[in-house]
């Protein structure tokens, strides 16, 4: 291959070829696929620089940076008084060049088995926001202003060393943290104890992999939180349901039979259902795990959203800080993307979990925590509470109001007095995932209680409903949708045709 | 048990535990001690809220706050016109009080098999700054106006939207990104192909879950960087070290014989030696990876800061994105806390790594990445690099004449064209653990180069020494110190006489 063949064909496939780099990447591209694919054979004597420009009507500088470039990375050499080579020893591929524009499906077969698992469970919809998306907080009446002062106020040169690592997290918060438990939760915990995390999925891996061996079993509420589920699912773990009664989590005899190493339960209020674990039952769980061994790990994800009675107590409290991990997220009390949630550990599990978090996660985030310390700190985020305790009462009242007058004999409610969603199990043989589908495709997202099931067969139909992000006025258009789905799902699915007469039915001119 | 001595045994233990309980919660919590250790037996009569009071000098209504919590929380129970009893059917534990000064002290038999290990490799020591701590950047030099400026920006309320759980990441921070990879490592791109990540640790779980089984084989560059190997080890894979050359990671054909599953490597610029994967092994390793399915996961942590050549292009890019998973981070670039890293899949596994990515972790942060594409598009994250680069140069050359000049003949370079650290190999039997030991106890921080390694017995002894972080005025006395301490090892260890001589010995008053 001589030396105008050369220019030719890179000139064609400078000028043809898609793509949008500068020229002065371009040309470097260009040859260098043109070795790699073979194009231009290994071994063979480049054009000098000034008549590759000439060619290619290029500055004789762009030639020399491409030619330098691939020099300095191995594919061209120069041969002392004569000229610019490409290496005769390469071992080159000899592909096609690949379309910049490559396709983007999915190839579940290039996963593992573990990662096709991981990635069959999406069940997170596109959507995080709107009536009815259960577990999302409102965030228009965050106190922007506040909390904006804060964060930039840790951003400082004089305050640089809050920009590295901060392994171990921000003191200040732990006892800050600490403080608050002791007062709304009666935990009584050094700050030590008290481990920060990017929201709860990094703190349950944690304890996952800290405490646990693959295969290890770990017993979950059913139904109950699917996210934790594939976090537990993917560290190896043998996810058993457990099924509830009115009381909570209601383990067997059999189940005891083959006792779990990890229990993940949300006894202050059971996610979906809102049950609070009974006292009888807590204290023959942590009996239970004292004598065989196992760990709890209590998910007290909304307890600061409660509308009526006090709080009840902690099971960590109960326990005397032996086998419970303690957890807690800012995700609805501030919001989600804030990402930073807590882990309350015995103290023999200091150490450990100290250790696992600095290797495993790096932590970090120290401006952040500062200004959530000093946001606890001046009150801001108790009157914050305090607020929005009185604006979701209200929304989950106009609901509730709504579902019972339209649909009073078709549902049952379950909870409802914590938190930011109400349950409602159907009292009548509807598909829930069926009754989803028709209500998302009409711009209302619920989410079908069955999908909280590990074994479906064993599931419950009906419907989780979030209230706390939808501003009152638009409650009632969106129940409204939601009223006549589920009024034409049961039709439709042909089995109750009695629940037609118990909706009040608005025909929808769409 | 009768009420009197209800009341003598409440007062003794309310005044004399100990704890900084408010007394409305203190009350609560010694009653409900004293029932659950047995010290009031179950099934009998409380004495009336007045009472105790009385008897306690009390405010009545804080024995009937303390009573009324128990009730919610099914301790106590009232009989209609007789009283308020303890239920009958309460099985106590019958154990002694949990003192609230609970030892932190850990106990790694508490531990799963792989926890002993996690908790094991905690290598990361409690300072993260100073001389000669590597991988630590300057920030003292971050813009933090600007910074602040546009993290500010973001936190308000039209942007609400920006607080929620973000699944799939920040559009904008996604195409800044692509552009910026296909400007400066001629990486050719789709947006949706780069994820966001909580920094490359949280990335490089996601590939170990997402591509690899317990027990597949992942081959490490050794010496490498062991955070990766804390990672993919806690994910169940089998760790194998694969011997460097001049060259870069050289698998023989002995390693061959057991292809891995995943590659971890840093081509650019291996860590911690610097030394550039050469193009010959580069196609050898993705022709390899190619033909025995194996994915490779290219850690580019510090490309952006090179002083000299210019870089080498990505394995990305010659791969057409196939089996490469390219990696990059801002902790070096921008500061470590910041926690925000990023990979580009190819694109068959784009649909795999956005279902995990948000399964596993729920992503979030939206108003930090907002920040950061703005901070990426107006060109501050260039102009700090350029700024950055100098300063780090300056630091680094004023460490290497003082080592070079003091030490020449007992060290041995290698790397320094890049990033933050210098690596040096010990030319005579120095015992690297000790000098760490020694340096680290005078205040200067330095990594032993054996802790790189997995198989110890092949570790060559060296010390990894960050100089970004260190101000040019004080390099000099801490050098002075870790010369000091490299001489007197040499001393110390009585295998290196000569090495006295080479060392310009200061004695230390101290």
């Amino acid at each position: 291959m001589d030396a105008d063949v050369v220019c030719d064909l890179l000139a064609q496939r400078l000028w043809t070829q898609p793509g949008a780099s500068l020229l002065k990447t371009r040309l470097y591209l260009v040859l260098r696929q043109a070795i790699l694919d073979g194009g231009i054979p290994t071994g063979i004597k480049l054009p000098p620089s000034r008549m590759l420009a000439e060619a290619l009507m290029l500055g004789r500088n762009t030639v020399v940076r491409a030619y330098d470039q691939l020099l300095v990375e191995g594919y061209l050499e120069t041969r002392v008084g004569d000229g610019t080579y490409v290496v005769e020893s390469l071992a080159v591929p000899g592909r096609k060049p690949c379309s910049s524009a490559a396709r983007l499906q999915g190839s579940v077969e290039l996963l593992s088995v573990r990662g096709r698992r991981i990635a069959g469970m999406k069940t997170s919809s596109a959507v995080q926001h709107g009536a009815f998306m259960p577990g999302i907080p409102d965030t228009e009446h965050f106190p922007f202003a506040t909390w904006r002062r804060l964060l930039s106020k840790y951003i400082r040169r004089e305050q640089s060393h809050l920009l590295n690592y901060g392994v171990g997290g921000f003191g200040p918060l732990r006892a800050e943290l600490a403080d608050y438990l002791r007062a709304t939760r009666l935990i009584q915990c050094d700050p030590r104890q008290v481990m920060i995390f990017n929201g709860t999925h990094q703190a349950i891996d944690l304890c996952a992999r800290l405490l646990c061996d693959n295969g290890d079993r770990v017993w979950m509420e059913e139904p109950g939180y699917w996210g934790a589920r594939t976090v537990l699912d993917a560290a190896g773990l043998n996810t058993v349901p457990i099924a509830l009664d009115e009381k909570g989590m209601a383990p067997t005899a059999a189940d005891w039979a083959h006792p779990p190493k990890l229990v993940f339960l949300s006894p202050s209020s059971q996610y979906p259902t809102g049950i609070t674990l009974s006292l009888e039952r807590r204290l023959e769980l942590l009996a239970n795990a004292r004598t065989r061994g196992a760990w709890l790990i209590e998910d007290d994800y909304d307890n600061e959203l409660r509308y009526h009675n006090r709080p009840v107590a902690s099971m960590f409290g109960l326990d005397g800080a032996e086998r419970v991990i303690y957890m807690g997220t800012f995700s609805k009390v501030m919001y989600p993307g804030l990402r930073l949630a807590y882990i309350v550990v015995p103290p023999a599990l200091v150490d450990a979990f100290g250790a696992g978090n600095a290797e495993m996660y790096r932590e970090g985030r120290l401006t952040d925590q500062a200004a959530l310390a000093e946001f606890i700190a001046e009150g801001h985020l108790a009157a914050h509470l305090k607020r929005m305790r009185s604006i979701y009462r209200e929304r989950r009242d106009t609901l509730r109001e709504i579902l019972d007058t339209r649909l009073g004999g078709a549902l049952t409610a379950s909870g409802g007095e914590t938190g930011l969603h109400l349950l409602y199990y159907f009292n009548h043989p509807v598909v829930d995932t069926r009754v989803a589908e028709a209500s998302i495709a009409r711009g209302v997202v619920i989410r079908p209680l069955s999908i909280y099931y590990i074994d479906k067969a064993r599931a419950r139909q009906g419907m989780n409903l979030g209230y706390a992000c939808v501003p009152v006025p638009k409650i009632a258009p969106a129940a409204d949708v939601l009223c006549q789905v589920i009024e034409r799902q049961s039709v439709a699915g042909g089995r109750s045709p009695e629940l037609a007469g118990i909706c009040a039915v608005h025909d929808d001119p769409g």
